[in-house]
């Protein structure tokens, strides 16, 4: 595998701990590559719905994802804890880059890397939407 | 829905946190049914590895998944924790039978129920296999 | 594993031809137990969709499932396919129960049977609701 | 969402037919980002299978995904088909990056784009291992 590019949690302004499932094992016995963009978003969303800025049944604006990656540096597996870090790395005018590293049990170097780009769109007329000042002052929180 | 058969966390020996993912919502804001059962699996199976009852990549013995059951009392959402009971209801010659409830968040009443049945087989082989002394006092303490 | 049913392809109604994906696999090489439930509600909710009976994002009545069970007799690996069977076991007045067969590849004996139970509730006050005669009709025509 | 790169069916030279799946659908009523991916992995892999050159429980070389990106262009929704399209885009001494497009139904322009680069260990010592002669004339195939 390639070595990580060295960026250790301090790197990362919000954390959460996401424990590993059964079914996330793939034959080889370790995570499967699919399953770290789940904890990838649910990282993301999570400290949306927590800081007040999304409400995903009934708010009019959608975060759509348009692009994502992840470079993978070492195996995680069941029932290893994940501890997913995130930093805004840029701020558009209706889009949002986040840099993500997840982190296995207690390490410090990232088992991975990637990052999430979220485009916001109205929820009817999908047609990008400027994000609001609250949003900005919460992303900048952990820019 | 039905009722819940008012089973609360009292009937239930172990337990383990699995918090929601984003991902495990469907087109109706709510955890896929599917989804349930990898709580299942993932409560059984950690709980077998912490007692070294279990070791997925080395065992000569495999616990296959033989007949599952769940029953739907309450909606659970992301980002909602999990809060997952078992008690072991039988115990076979190389058969094991679980049951199963899932909390959400601090609430008592299950949001689902269900059971979860392993049979032991050699790895190689796929012959039925009798439980071990030790596995047997293992599941004792949680039935 | 215990013996199959002996209830063959000739049992079900409607089936569905459904490839399995890398990352249904666990780690001892099968599909997961979890897995079997999503060709459930896919052969259930794709059928709905075909015959007009559902339209999951502005219907104004939701199928809730409160009930799933699935009895596993033969192991299932990527890249096999999965046919899935059902028929219509019973229609109550605001639900229905589907009985599930899944094979593998061109077998005729079934990898997995099981049920699945949908309750019909308004969309937006999660109340019990009757069935259409529209929709008594299309699942009659699979009972 | 970004305008996809105009690059259709034409550029990728094996394809595989891919039914989405009801719980691949996310609250917003479309598949979810993280499903892509198993896309990816399930024609790559696949792909590999049919061409003798992976054996997932005995093989004595593994592929390991090091890294995997997605652009997404317009939105899939169950019960869609996606068409999944690979090209080998580069060989190396032990690893192949693929091209991947994703088209839904029989559109021609592509829903997603990206990529999946796998590298070759020996499945004991994790260790990089170049790729088999037999290999490099199966990716040669679709370069």
């Amino acid at each position: 595998m390639p070595n990580s590019s060295n960026i250790g949690r301090v790197h990362y302004r919000h954390f959460l701990t996401i424990p590993t499932r059964w079914m996330d094992n793939d034959v080889y016995g370790h995570v499967n590559n699919v399953v770290y963009y789940s904890f990838f978003d649910t990282v993301v969303n999570k400290f949306l719905i927590e800081q007040g800025q999304l409400d995903y049944s009934k708010g009019k604006v959608v975060g759509l994802v348009v692009e994502t990656k992840c470079q993978y540096f070492a195996p995680i597996a069941f029932p290893d804890v994940v501890v997913a870090g995130i930093r805004v790395a840029h701020i558009g005018t209706s889009s949002v880059r986040y840099e993500i590293g997840l982190f296995k049990n207690d390490e410090d170097n990232p088992a991975a890397e990637g990052y999430f780009v979220h485009v916001y769109v109205t929820r009817s007329g999908n047609k990008p939407t400027p994000l609001s000042t609250q949003m900005r002052s919460v992303l900048a929180k952990i820019s």
